[in-house]
C-alpha cells in the first residue's frame, strides 16, 4: 500500500515536471539566481507599466487593461513555459491586431468592445491549446520568414502613423486604413496642441537619450552594472515621470489629453459574457493573433535560448501561450504574447528563470492597488512617444535587401506582404502574403532545372555539362532532374525529354537521374509510364538510376519495372553508364 | 519593290502556316485523304447529331442549341487546332458545368438562361486566349490528375442521376444538389410514364447492342471495315430513329415527353446581350469549364497524336479552343470542348485531317436547314439514354485502386473530389480537390526524408545505413536531405539535426549532402547560418557537399561561406568524407 503511494507520488512528481518546467529547477533554485532574478524582474516591470498602459490604448481599451494583461498570464506562463526568459504580456503587433479584429465592434459602446477583447483572448487560448491537442503546431512553418518580416515591418509602421495623433494633441475618430488615417491628420493639422506637441517631443527625446547616450556615459562612469542595467531600461518610467509632472504643471487649462482615472485594484476574475456568434466573425483574426504570437514568442525563447545552451519546446510554448491568453480572459483583458522588447531586456538585465516574470507580476499587482492615482496626469503623448519608440526598430529594411540580394522572391513576398498590409490592413495583408509564398513555392517547382549530366574526368561523379568539363556518350542521354515528380511539373519534364531525344537522332538510351527526386505521385508515375512508351516506339530506351529507397519501393508496389521494357533501373549513374557503354 | 513583296508574301505565308496549322498539309491534301476524312466525318456526325441534342439538354437549353454549337466552334477548330483528329463540339462533362453554373438564372427565364450560356461561351473563349496570352497555360498543370479523376467519375455519376427523371417519365424542377435530386425521384417515383421507361429502357439495349454484339457480328460476318465503323457508331441514330418512330405511333395520348418543335435553319450570327455584371458571377465556373475543357481536349488530343507520332501544341490549343468558344457564342449557344468519345470515333473511323470535322460541321447544318421536323416525335427519354451510355465509362474505379496502391495522398485527393462534387457541387468539388492536392504536396516537403548515409564498399557512393550495408565514421555525421530548403521544412530539417548532434557527443563533423536540394530560400538561408553558429558553440563544424550549381551561385551571393566558420563546402561527398577522416 505504501509502496503503491510512493509509486503513484514519483509518477505524479514526473508528471508535474512534464507539465511544470518550473519544477525541474525550482528544487537547485538558490539565493544568487534569486538575487539575478529579483533585478531583473523590476527592470521588466519599470518597462512594463507603461508600456502596459500604451499597447492597450493601441489596442483600443483603456489603459489599465494593459496592465491586467500583465499580471496572470505572466504568472501562468511562468509555471508552464518552456523558456526561462521569455517576457510574455501585451505586445504592441498583437495589440494591433486586436484593434483591427475589433474596429467594427467600436461602434457598439465600450462595454460590447471589452468583452469582444475578452473573447477574442478566450478564442486564441482554445485555438494555441487546440492546435497542441491535434499535434498541428507545425502549421506555423507555412508562414515563411519573408511574410513575417514584411509583416512585421509594415504593423510598426502602421503603429507610429496612428500614434501621430496622440502625439500632435488631434483629435478623430480611428480609421480603417492607413490612408484614411493619414488624410485625417493631415486636415486635422491646423488643430494642433502646441503643449501636446511640445510633451510628446520630449518625452522621444527622453526615450531616445536614456537608450543610448545615457548608457554610454554610466558605462564611462563606471556605474556598477546593475544600475546602469536599471537606469538604460527606465527610459519610459522617467518619461512618464517627466510627462506626468509636466501636465500637471500645466494645469487643465493647457488642453492636453491625459490618461485620467484609472481605477485602482486588481481585475475581476470572470470570463465576461461568452458570444458565439462573436467567436465566428473572430475566428479568423484570432487564428492570426494567435499564429503570429505563438512565432513571435518561439523564435524570441530560442534566439535567447541558445545562447545558454537551453532549448525550447515548441509544444510545450503552444500550452503556456494559450493558458496565458485563457488567463487574459479571466483577467477580463485582451490577448498576451511573449515580446521581443521587454525579453531582450529581462535577458540582458540577467534573468535566470522564470520567477523574474513572476516579480514583474507581482510588481504590476501592487501598481494596480495602490499607485494608479499617481498616473492621472500622464498625457497620453507620453504613451504615444513610449510606443513609437518600441517599435521603430522593428522596421527592418535590411531585411529587405538581404533577401533581394538572395532570391528575389522571398524579397518579393516581403514586399507585397508588407504593401498589402499597409493598404488593406492586417489580415489580408498576412493571407495574401502567405498565398503568394506558396505560389511562388509551387510555380517554382513546376519549372524544375534539368541537367544534361556527363563524367567528371575518371570518377564516379556525374555533373552538368554546361557548368563543367565532363566526357559524354553521344548515344546516351543522362538527365538529372532536381525535383521531386508531381502533377504540376510532370508534364514540363517530359517534354523536355521528348524534345532532346527528337532533335539527337543519335540517342539510343535515356538515363533519368533521380539522386534528387524525392517523391514521385501518381500523376508523375502515369506520365514516366507514358514517356517510357513513347520512346520505346521512337527506338530509345529508358532507364532510371540513382533511385531512392522509399522511391523504389513505392515503383515496386506497381510492377513500374515492367513498365520499361529494356529499360533497367540501375543502382548508381556511373553502372548505368558503363553498362550502356559497354553494350553499345 | 517586286523583291520586297515576295519578300512579305513569304513572310505572309510563313506567318500563315504558324497560325494555320491547317496550311501546312492542304497543298499536299490527296483524294485517298478525302476518302478517309469523308467516311469518319459522316460517322461522326451521325453521332454528334443526337449527342448534340442530348448535351443541350444537359445543359438546360432547348436540343437545337447542341446543334448550333456544332457547326462554328466546329469550322474553327478545324482552321486553328493543332490536333488533326479532336473532335470539338458539346461535351457531356462541360454541359454539366453550364447547368450547374446556369441554375440561378434558371429562375428568370428560357431568354435570359440563354443569353447568360452565350455570355458564358464568350467568357470562356477570352479566359482561353487570355491564358495564351498571358503564357499562363501552364497553370492547368496544378489540377492534378487524381483532381479530374475524381472530378469526371463524379460528374458522369451525377449526369446518370439527373437523367433518370427523363427517362423514368417524371417531371419536377432542377434541383441543385444530387441528393434533392434523388429525393425527388423517390417522391414521383408513382407518377411513371410507362410507356417513357419502355421506350427509355429500349433505347439504352439498343445502344448497348449495337456498341458490343452487334459490332462483334458484323466482323464475324466480315463486313467492309468502314460500314463496319459507321454501323457501330450509329447506336444512337437508331435508338433516335426507333425512338420517334415508337412515339409516333403511340399518338399524342402516351404522355411521352417528346422533343417537339426545333425550329428549322442555321443560328444567327450575333453576341446576344454583354452582360458584365453577369461576368463577374461567372467567373469562377467560366474559369472552372475552360481549364476543364481545356485540359480534357489536350490530354484526347495528346493520346490520339502520340499513337500516330504527331504532336500536339498546348499553346495552339489554347487559341483554337479559345476562337472556338468565341464561335460557341457568336452562335448564339454554349460553350464547346474536345470531347473523348467523339474524338475516338473519329479516329477509328480514320479521320486523317481536320477536313473530317469541316464535312462533320456541314452535315450537322445540313439537318439543321431540312431535317428538323423529322425529329418531332424523338422522345426526351431516348436522348437520356443515350447521355447515360456516353457517360457510364467515365466512372473510373480502377483509377482509385490504383492510386491508392501507388499513393494514398493521390488516392484521397481523387476520393475528396468525387465526394465534394457529388455533395457540394462541380465548383465547390473541384476547388476543394486542388486545394487538397496542394496541401498533402506542401505537408509532404514540410517532413522531408531525410537519411543518414555511409559509403557502399570501396566507392565513392553513400548511401542510407539504414537500407544498406555502408561504412560510417562516428566522428561524422553525413546527414543527405531528400528535399528543398524552404520556409516549410527548414525548422524541421534544424532540430533534425541538432536533435542528432545532441546525442552523439562523439560528433565533431556534419555533414549536409545538398545532392538533393534544389532551392534554397530566404527562410532556409538564416536557418543554415543559424545552425552552423549554433553547431559551433558546441564544438562541431557544419559542412556541405554535392552543391548544385543553381544554389552555389546563391550561396556565393550572400558569402554563406564565410558564416560556416571552419566548415568547409565540398565538392562531392567522397572528397568531404576523405578529408574529414584523414583530418581526424
Amino acid at each position: 500500500m505504501v509502496e503503491h503511494f510512493v509509486l503513484s507520488a514519483k509518477t505524479f512528481a514526473q508528471q508535474l515536471v512534464r507539465y511544470l518546467p518550473l519544477t525541474k529547477w525550482i528544487a537547485t533554485y538558490q539565493r544568487k539566481t534569486f538575487a539575478d532574478d529579483l533585478i531583473a524582474g523590476i527592470i521588466v516591470a519599470i518597462l512594463l507599466i507603461p508600456q502596459g498602459m500604451a499597447y492597450a490604448l493601441l489596442a483600443g481599451l483603456p489603459p489599465q487593461y494593459g496592465l491586467y494583461a500583465s499580471i496572470l498570464p505572466l504568472a501562468l506562463y511562468a509555471l508552464l513555459g518552456s523558456s526561462r526568459t521569455l517576457a510574455v504580456g501585451p505586445v504592441a503587433i498583437a495589440s494591433l491586431m486586436v484593434n483591427s479584429a475589433l474596429s467594427e465592434i467600436a461602434f457598439s459602446g465600450p462595454e460590447a468592445y471589452i468583452n469582444a477583447a475578452i473573447n477574442l483572448s478566450m478564442l486564441v487560448g482554445l485555438i494555441l491549446l487546440g492546435l497542441r491537442l491535434l499535434n498541428l503546431g507545425s502549421i506555423v512553418n507555412f508562414i515563411s520568414h519573408s511574410v513575417i518580416s514584411g509583416f512585421t515591418s509594415a504593423a510598426a509602421l502602421i503603429i507610429a502613423i496612428t500614434q501621430l495623433k496622440h502625439l500632435l494633441g488631434i483629435e478623430f475618430p480611428r480609421e480603417a486604413y492607413v490612408s484614411n488615417t493619414l488624410i485625417q491628420l493631415m486636415r486635422h493639422l491646423p488643430e494642433i496642441n502646441p503643449w501636446t506637441l511640445l510633451i510628446g517631443g520630449l518625452s522621444l527625446s527622453i526615450l531616445w537619450l536614456s537608450k543610448g547616450p545615457l548608457c554610454h556615459f554610466l558605462k564611462a562612469m563606471y556605474t556598477p552594472s546593475w544600475l546602469q542595467e536599471a537606469l538604460c531600461k527606465s527610459g519610459p518610467m522617467f518619461a512618464v515621470l517627466f510627462g506626468s509632472l509636466f501636465t500637471f504643471g500645466l494645469g487643465e487649462s493647457s488642453g492636453v489629453n491625459k490618461v485620467g482615472f484609472i481605477p485602482q485594484g486588481l481585475p475581476d476574475l470572470s470570463l465576461g459574457v461568452i458570444n458565439f456568434s462573436l467567436w465566428e466573425s473572430l475566428f479568423v483574426p484570432a487564428f492570426l493573433i494567435a499564429l503570429i504570437g505563438y512565432i513571435e514568442s518561439v523564435s524570441v525563447g530560442t534566439a535567447l535560448a541558445s545562447r545558454r545552451r537551453e532549448r525550447i519546446d515548441p509544444n510545450k510554448e503552444l500550452v503556456a501561450l494559450g493558458v496565458a491568453n485563457l488567463g487574459a480572459a479571466f483577467s477580463g483583458t485582451y490577448p498576451v504574447a511573449g515580446g521581443f522588447g521587454r525579453s531582450m531586456v529581462n535577458f540582458s538585465a540577467g534573468a535566470k528563470t522564470t520567477i523574474a516574470s513572476l516579480i514583474s507580476a507581482m510588481l504590476v499587482a501592487i501598481f494596480l492597488l495602490f499607485f494608479t492615482p499617481l498616473f492621472y496626469y500622464l498625457p497620453k503623448s507620453t504613451l504615444a512617444a513610449i510606443i513609437i519608440m518600441a517599435v521603430l526598430p522593428l522596421i527592418d529594411l535590411g531585411s529587405f535587401r538581404h533577401s533581394w540580394r538572395f532570391n528575389q522572391g522571398d524579397a518579393l513576398t516581403l514586399l507585397l506582404t508588407f504593401t498589402a498590409v499597409v493598404v488593406f490592413g492586417v489580415e489580408i495583408g498576412i493571407l495574401s502574403g502567405i498565398l503568394l509564398s506558396i505560389t511562388i513555392l509551387l510555380y517554382r517547382t513546376s519549372q524544375p532545372h534539368i541537367a544534361i549530366v556527363g563524367r567528371v574526368g575518371d570518377s564516379e561523379h556525374f555533373r552538368n555539362k554546361e557548368r563543367h568539363d565532363v566526357q559524354t556518350c553521344k548515344s546516351i542521354l543522362a538527365i538529372r532532374i532536381d525535383e521531386s515528380l508531381y502533377f504540376a511539373n510532370t508534364r514540363y519534364v517530359e517534354s523536355f525529354v521528348l524534345r532532346h531525344v527528337s532533335q539527337q537522332h543519335e540517342i539510343k538510351d535515356v538515363v533519368l537521374i533521380c539522386a534528387a527526386i524525392n517523391f514521385i505521385d501518381a500523376s508523375a508515375l502515369e506520365t514516366l509510364e507514358n514517356m517510357a512508351h513513347h520512346l520505346q516506339n521512337e527506338g530509345v530506351t529508358l532507364h532510371l538510376s540513382d533511385v531512392k529507397g522509399p522511391i523504389m519501393d513505392q515503383l515496386n508496389k506497381v510492377r513500374f519495372r515492367e513498365q520499361l521494357g529494356d529499360g533497367q533501373i540501375f543502382f548508381t549513374t556511373d553502372q548505368a553508364i558503363k553498362t550502356l557503354e559497354r553494350r553499345d
